[in-house]
């Protein structure tokens, strides 16, 4: 690898990175946008506020769950390539998709509906860093930091199968569809320890 | 070239790539703000949703191609100066009309104005990369890795020309037109193998 | 602390710094939204924009006080764990509640319940910055630069202190828990000098 | 000036540059919500969609040029202090009450009220960034490059006035107003060459 090759492979990665870190702070923040004030102005009127709150929180979590493993990824990853960058394009759309999801979901809590579409897009986003993973495992041998991080991706796995689970239930009970999208969410809420892992046995115990 | 204007140029390239990146990000993400949840609270309320979430995809799509082409094309831009720090600003002025024109066509799917008024958007950011590309050649020489990577600018040339040939079209079925828009997405979805060809040949000193 | 982890850290740090900035920026600017353009088109129609901009202004200024704040802890910074980054987007969290305290407030600017709701998420802001304080001291020994520039938190402790006095305050007379607020954000305006000494100390080798 | 302290300033310079870079991109970027598609589908709707786009415009202009200027400006920075960070988030916040000015604006083109706040804005912003740069000369002698390449501000001098006369002028004729905005923006679209040509200059006119 040649440096002036090297410094452009660190430039796409930082901007990849940055472009990747802008959008999902963006999504992350205009969910805000409907935690709309309510018409009132007495503590009554904020009944409406909690479950839409809830569910923001809800997709808060989700999305800093993604940016967290997203920098973990970043970090063992040594090539990127056109369909890399394309790959990420398809998990930061899946993951537009979640304000209009949680602002559904939001005003119909307890409805089948706007659930089942709340599991679809928690689905698709799944999918969508599956492929990105994919598209990344491609560009880097079986023994490299990458696929000795990824592994056989047991957690993300489980979390697919959680999520059609999810979206299978609401169609009868959303409550316990809701449940298991916080689940997940908790399971999700420790870092990957796997790249962690990696990046710490390479420094040779040392840290 | 001293290090010091080196160093200026690789801040002020720095700065105008962030920047654009935000804008694009942005422009993405807001237009997400368009895909309101349906008043009701069922299924079949979603029907509404479907063609906004098309148009919000394909809209997306173009955003992304211009990330991308952006990106590859700063990878071979060796000097700025004001009229391209101006160049740039109209080509982030042109994509910002991006949301309100994805929004306006997203309610009326299968009427003309919206999808005319979508195509000049696109041919206005069309025009505006073109200035982009030409204040930077000015900058460079006939042999440099921007010119080569350039060349004729085919693809750029055809683009428009499609974008004319789609808002003419839309004036009788707009059908057709939106078929050409996402021909021309498609077209794009690869990255601009021209630049990229320049950079691995580069590498392998054999351009 | 080998070369590659020091890499690493610096790697982390910018993002997570970048990313905090990001959504700081957007939470600072979406409140802009909030401040339509009235329905007429004479002077008189401003009157109901008035209080909106006075707590646009204050809460624009609370959180650039938290964008120095962090700016200045991040500086002194020298270890990141998962715990911080988790403790970091708690903080964001609970910043990004701030435009709809804000939005709800400059509807009803000498009302209750929404003065009381604004101090929670002030107070809610503190608590997440708190955290985040303990989480990064417990990764820096008692003789750092971090735990001498943090030393007893003296003005985060009164700041708190003074939120639930003005949310207290408040279930009676909303106008005094106002000028707690604005007389808090007034004693942050000044940076943070406890950070900002101890660097200048490093410097002068007199700390 | 030690090494160390010379990092934390290309540091803080760094983040000051990337937050302001993502404000002015939100602010710029989020008046594209006020160019709301029109309800019906045909080309006459379209018509109160034309001044909102020019004004739209006008505002997105103002902005650009604030960023050419803020970018041109932090070139030749060597120092930064507490009063220059509070004077750029001064900065920040006059330009982001431009979306409500413009919003305003576009809906009543021809009223005397939103003329006189759109000058207002950009008197603020103007008055925000002279203290800016008066906060950086506080802190640059009077041989630095910033002081050479500030100079006597005479374009931001005669800007201000203008604005004022513009305001003046509004309350008898928005028309004469607003084409004074627009010369305005005109005269400060060539970028500040008091500060390229320092720049050039320092480099022993070698570009």
């Amino acid at each position: 690898m040649t440096t002036r090759y090297a410094m452009l492979f660190f430039v796409t990665k930082g901007r990849l990175e940055a472009f990747t870190d802008a959008v999902i702070a963006i999504v992350m923040t205009i969910m805000v946008l409907d935690l709309r004030p309510p018409a009132g102005q007495g503590f009554a009127d904020l009944k409406p506020v909690v479950p839409k709150l809830l569910v923001y929180a809800l997709s808060f979590t989700f999305l800093a769950i993604y940016w967290n493993n997203h920098h973990h990824l970043m970090h063992v990853v040594e090539r990127i390539d056109g369909r890399v960058l394309w790959a990420n394009m398809g998990l930061l759309f899946a993951l537009s998709l979640t304000p209009a999801a949680t602002a559904w979901w939001g005003v119909h809590p307890g409805d089948t509906a706007p659930v089942v579409v709340y599991g679809l897009v928690l689905l698709l986003s799944a999918i969508a860093y599956f492929l990105l993973v994919r598209a990344l495992l491609a560009l880097h041998p079986v023994g490299s930091p990458l696929a000795l991080a990824i592994g056989s991706d047991r957690k993300g796995r489980v979390s697919a199968i959680a999520y059609v689970a999810g979206i299978v239930v609401a169609l009868f009970e959303p409550w316990i569809a809701a449940g298991i999208y916080v689940g997940v969410a908790i399971a999700w809420l420790v870092p990957d320890r796997r790249i962690a892992r990696i990046i710490e046995g390479g420094e040779a115990a040392d840290s």
